[in-house]
């Protein structure tokens, strides 16, 4: 059996009851997923201080599940927020959903693109894609232009965008799939087609569940001794003195950390 | 349960028991996984006019494996010969096994690099590379210089090879892990593991590993209906006057297919 | 004297006599070029699946004009099918006219772009523009949307899609110069700039030409002994075991080639 | 008159003295630099966490910075970290030593590298060049092997490094100039040449200097009214209920901030 | 003090004054400009022929520069002509405006694009913007499609132009910021806003200005032994016999250079 | 029969007859090359000064080489000096070296690299090798450290040096070929050949006999209406007001033209 903890990195519980109802139903045999949200940081993570502040709680949600035996994480936001400095952290594999599309996209067509949701994330994704996407074939990026706080109290609206907009984005850029680019409207979307809702013209991935599939996979390794990261360049632990700098550094911000429950 | 097909693109029998005896361990629950090869083309793969060949009778048995009931096929070679072309034949995922380990190579390192078998393969790799490869992260191609044919008769020294080479090829890259360039050397060296063999100092993927990874996922999406491959551009299937134009053609070339067995 | 054979890469007849008009008259003084088609393949090239097969044939045509005195072969389709697998084989310049347009554009304007027949090629030309193409000066890939098979019945249709289409494109993608992107559309578009067509405004490279002049400048240097390819890398040769077991899988196939006259 | 903060980026005093004299020479006139530090922060930034940790600190120092009437601030670090995160916040240049060494580069010679610290920060300081160096004139990426904390207690050693190292890597890379790739090395190196220590045989760009001159234009600029972030992607700022969200996370954080003066 | 001559590259008068008053708000204390132009060359630099007559008598212009004691030199024209030739030729430093847009141009947004006067001076800036733009944030070169003879006569046209046209091509692009693509556009729209005209809607980046702003961080430089061109390779200057012929070119070409003045 | 103008791009009489003595021999049937050299210029090329200068002389040769009814022009040096500009003003093709070679390379091996006399020219030659070179098969530059004006006195020397170092360098960078990266160390190595020499272990590309090849096909294509040059861009003509400019500033430079021949 593998566990794995899909975290939304919000600071709300808004999110985690679309996200298990639309991707429990693809969870192979043996997988047992849970879906967990964060505290001590702000609710939405669109502007880039957000998310910076996120991830510092973030990183404390991924060491706990390594901890408590998680097999790997997936962090559920099309930024991939903090996924590369939490696999510094942990020996556990660290799924971002946005890597892992691109990671995947090539079998389900011969290009893709990515479809977000405002445009403020378009520049940051476009350099996402020159530094993670396979060969030059993702073909750019485009914004549906809704902000995530929105979008989960409109589904019908959302889910009528993402039909129209995504064939559209992809005849203007060439694509033949579309990466829909985050993670609430990929679920919206899901839960539209469940409900059944005539599909896109063009393939739409999935991030959510093509995230889940990629953890399935490394958790199966990890647990059978052959996932291991290398640990001599960007991924270097810290050893010796920066260790315990490292552990102390982690002790105080649990001893200080921002309080959100409060009004 | 998902069924692969792992098929070494071989005229040979002299590989399928490596692979077996190597990779059977790391199959998820619930995967049943056949090593075949193939008939009716030559032994070997290394000059392009034989891999050619060997794509021809490659076709023939990932349709008969889709009209056999699997729901994955891998097709065991670092060329990944005739992947692409396969999936314009048929609905269940093809997965080649170089394409796969640039895809997955980011969760184990943040660059990498490939350590193939003969310098004749390089310049192959190095455009797979620019294609395929995620970002600017394949730092390069290397070889080790040895042809298929010969190392399965010296497996000892291979596995030396790999241990030496990789470190010494992946220092002068600036490489952070290896891919092993070629399935039959990957499960040499795996072989070698199992055995107790020291592993080398630069973590090494094993690109049959990552292709049962990537097909167990893709089988599973299959199997509940989320894996789609867009058919409007490079993948679009033969239609009307073009699928009866194909199934002719399959049919000659099945009625007149080179035997092999003789001689 | 050169002898040039310009081979159609198809199992039909059909495009023979359009190319031979439309190309005779720009060979050089010495030249003798043959136009010649495939037997042994299917009529059209157009799926992946057929392409392979054709290659198949197109191989033992390439040896045999070698063989029977050629001086330089052209493989007359804008996928340059087998080109680089054929120059495994031989020892005589084999051109393919798409590499030979994207080599020879940057004489005609600063910039070029390719303008296909069918979307389906688009995303395999883009692949060979960022291979092959000069710098960064293929500025694109459209498609004019018609199968090969039947715009050799509607000429005059063809010609006048080449004329406004290719402006059209060349206006949306920047580029100075237009590749027309299959071979028997840019005969189509010369005889109708031979039966006193008006051309179209942007000025369109004939593939066909390009060939024909690289394969005389190159058939030169091979007659005086400037020409000879690399052997140490991507085009090396078999030799030892390996050139018994390629002459072995060639006299099989030979002995088993499929038979496409019959119905 | 032109105010600007140069900010260490490190919990410690211990760098402030040797940027504000290798410094202070070469400030224009009208420029009134002051070399500040945080506090609430880990005292070195060589580990991924640590520097996320950091960055939360700095956000508040950029943004007194604009408060208290700065002109510009410069990150002084090569990791230039939160640089673009904190232009979200603030109306002033921020100013990342690494970019400007890479913006200002091409007036020193026509091709450069980094030589940084510790190998770490290789890969790091290789995504940096992709997203930010000029053309393709960045030619790789070195390092001297010292970690921060050590380098300030053996600084004649490390200008011996640094003038032996660069030679040699600017050789092997084929670049015509070397960025010190660290504040620190840099300011080490600096003082070394002040004390009459022989150059090295390559030119050897400052970051600090580099990024005093970009500040002191921007401030120019900014002073006069030419200076205005686009708003609209990248850099958009929070807005109506974004606002006062940020608003609330930043005094949250300022709640409770880290206290790393203690034991 | 720092001295800098702002060098018009057109053998004409009609353009200095407008410099002039655009520009010297924004120098700052201790620059003194002076704005040229030449003698000995055509009016216009459009067509490459005149461009490169005007930078033969530029050349001379830059090193009477240095001669006569000023600190940098800016060539005044979006082409950079003579720039990178002229620094092999002087010691101080030689700004041209669109290197010194490039590299300026991320502290203003995260991605720009160049708005250009002619149609034919596209191509070349798109080589520019590869060779010398930084990392991949240069979107794309539009023209506004006027000759700068032209514009000089029907400045509130060209005013209107830029404003509509920026905003449109900036839309199109998907670029933050636009480049002026002309020192004299950029000098009319300044003069625009200077009147009280409404700014276009996307940030645009005047190249004088940013020019002017790099000349005076490296005249400081300069003035205080900070600035020092790397000779190894691409400025390596004539020694020995070279420069001893070089400086007879000099000689000669002085004694018969080309009068423009007559009629 | 076509006519083919190949112009020494050097004040100097010293290259014409190696260049006629080793290209003569490969003129295929119809052509008529006659070697040149110009005069109102420095006798040598290496820095960049003399080589503006010789592009002024130069551009008058190749309109007299067009008025004087030659069917193309090669421009005999690896710089490809002026050949850009020279297109603007001629109908003819004008053919650089360089260029012809990085086109016409892929028929000589899957990969490339340009050995060239003096490393001032290697930063040069890689921009061209960017804006020139197919794909990314250019592996990159290196120099043999020679000057043209001695290596003529030591022609032995230069062919030894030859032989060596382009093995060395093509295994340093991975290259299957090597393009002789200056006009005269090619005619050098081309008489050491003729004379008996031994070749180099690795295929040299001789780039005077590529631009006589592409400059023959190129003048065929012009003697029968199928050559003409994109003039809507980079290429554009001065018409109109410019043309008169333009026709002035060639008369004003002929009556003024430097004088070399003088002491």
């Amino acid at each position: 059996m593998r566990r794995i903890n899909f975290i939304n990195p919000f600071g709300s519980v808004a999110y985690d009851e679309i996200i298990q109802k639309t991707l429990g139903h693809y969870c192979a045999d043996g997988t047992e997923m849970v879906v967990t949200h964060l505290e001590n940081c702000p609710p939405d993570i669109d502007f880039f201080y957000n998310k910076h502040m996120i991830e510092q709680a973030l990183y404390e949600e991924v060491m706990r599940s390594e901890e408590t035996g998680f097999d790997a994480v997936i962090v559920g936001c099309l930024y991939d927020p903090g996924v590369r400095v939490a696999r510094e952290l942990v020996d556990i594999p660290v799924i971002g959903p946005l890597e892992a599309s691109f990671q995947m996209a090539a079998n389900f067509g011969y290009s893709t693109m990515v479809l977000t949701d405002h445009r403020k994330a378009v520049p940051y994704l476009y350099d996402e894609a020159r530094l993670r996407g396979q060969g030059n074939t993702v073909k750019g990026i485009e914004a549906i232009d809704w902000f995530v706080k929105d979008m989960i109290h409109d589904r019908a609206a959302v889910a009528r965008d993402v039909v129209n907009l995504s064939a559209t984005a992809a005849r203007k850029l060439g694509a033949e799939t579309v990466i829909m680019g985050c993670t609430i409207i990929a679920a919206i979307y899901q839960e539209y087609l469940m409900e059944g809702g005539k599909p896109a013209e063009v393939p739409i991935l999935n991030p959510n569940l093509l995230a889940l599939k990629m953890a399935e996979s490394l958790a199966d390794l990890h647990q059978k001794g052959a996932y291991t990261l290398a640990r001599t360049g960007f991924y270097m632990k810290p050893y010796g003195h920066f260790e315990a700098e490292f552990k102390r550094a982690r002790r105080i911000w649990n001893a200080s950390k921002p309080d959100f429950s409060s009004q």
